[in-house]
């Protein structure tokens, strides 16, 4: 078994898109060399990524762009390199280099995959995927970079989900640039 | 000009009450020593307290209980003997020791008391008062428990708020429970 991870920035007020499904706040104090040390290590890993289609339309849009590989070099690198898997029932093929288009059930999937592929994965926006996954207990990391902006409004990550759950501490931490690292596992 | 400060619990999801107006998920954790530490600290304080009606039907139903005054005596102690404001177009007068009902505009009113009271203040919950306050620019610190449960819903802090403030880190710290206080400055 595979691990699967969740990775999102989210606003001070739990938004991980605003209202016009902007995600640029997030980028905020990237430039900070203690922030940039941190994304780029955690962007070093060899985990498969995964996205819900109006997440992946927007990733596949910026990272392999020159804008992309201009502003922030090693994570495009990582982001381009990396196996991609997006699910959708109307996507048939898909350009980004990597990429393979699941028109299945995201929790028999998923599951399958992380019996089957032998490679962490990491989920990124997707606030539908993550909520699904979540009911499914199938999610082992929740990782959030909380970014110090107040957005009044956009979508949450887990809209719907049932029970409670409590999540277990690993390792959170601040940084200079006021973003905070929350780390916890299932 | 005195200090007005905001404290609230929050679920990982962003939401200082759940979809029952209910906030005890917020306690969870709430025994382990470092946390309860700090806890005490802060409540040392010497604040007036700033309500909206809601929040303070539910806080004066509880602090001055002796179930309260058992789980967790010293916040109790400095809660009942803290002077507080409730806003309220309906209320004429309340009976938690030390209240003052105020019938005026928010705005106009936490204006005036910042330059007149001489007393730093601090909002808890009060979702509908923290979003006006906030757009009209007189919360000076923003101070956010996060806790690690997943809500699925509820009522949050700052709906509707335009202009996407950015906020300055102040002391953000971790703690060994899962909790994560966020603390920034306007």
């Amino acid at each position: 078994m595979t691990r699967l991870n969740m990775f999102n920035s989210i606003s001070l007020d739990g938004y991980f898109t605003d209202s016009s499904n902007d995600m640029s706040w997030a980028h905020a104090g990237g430039d900070n060399k203690e922030f940039q040390d941190f994304v780029a290590a955690n962007a070093q890993g060899e985990n498969a990524l995964i996205f819900g289609r109006v997440t992946y339309e927007m990733m596949a849009a910026f990272w392999p762009t020159p804008a992309a590989a201009q502003a922030m070099p090693e994570v495009a690198k990582g982001m381009n390199a990396a196996p991609k898997y997006v699910f959708s029932r109307s996507m048939k093929t898909a350009d980004w280099a990597g990429t393979t288009v699941l028109n299945g059930d995201p929790v028999q999937e998923i599951a399958r995959l992380k019996r089957e592929s032998g490679v962490d994965m990491t989920i990124l926006g997707s606030g539908s995927l993550v909520k699904q996954l979540t009911a499914a207990g199938l999610i082992d990391d929740y990782q959030l970079m909380v970014c110090p902006v107040i957005l009044g409004g956009g979508r949450t990550l887990f809209e719907g989900t049932t029970g409670k759950p409590v999540l277990k501490p690993a390792n959170s931490r601040t940084f200079q640039n006021g973003k905070v690292f929350l780390h916890y596992t299932a």
